[in-house]
């Protein structure tokens, strides 16, 4: 069994609100020394393959045709036997 | 400087109604041997901080001030010099 842990972000020229809202929240709260804020996505998927190599193509095939919005996202995984 | 990466999760009492749709959407795609799912929230946080305790410290404190909620989610995170 593997556990993959998929970390979905925004593409670098993609305005994010959320990060930009929250940094400036962080900012009134007094927060010293808060250069960027961004946020994400965080998937956990369990899968029960026993090879690495087929279920690290099954997780990138999963996340580019449900998990994330090609035009503006991008992501990276790890991937742990467990 | 310092990217802090925030992983937030549920709970493992809560219940996760993300991750459960996207479970279900996966076996309707098909896909073989998808066990768990679940959804989370990801954060990267850059901080000018130098010495590495009191940015953790810093990190620390603002998720559990604003990032979190208490009742139902639950946080790890990693720091690394950039």
């Amino acid at each position: 069994m593997y556990l993959a842990k998929i970390y979905v972000t925004y593409k670098p020229s993609i305005l994010d609100p959320q990060g930009v809202v929250i940094k400036s929240a962080l900012e009134r709260l007094e927060y010293q020394g808060i250069e960027d804020v961004s946020q994400g996505k965080y998937f956990q998927v369990k899968l029960t393959g026993v090879d690495k190599v087929a279920v690290a193509k099954e997780v990138e095939s999963l996340v580019e045709e449900l998990l994330i919005n090609h035009n503006t996202e991008t992501y990276t995984y790890d991937l742990e036997e467990i």
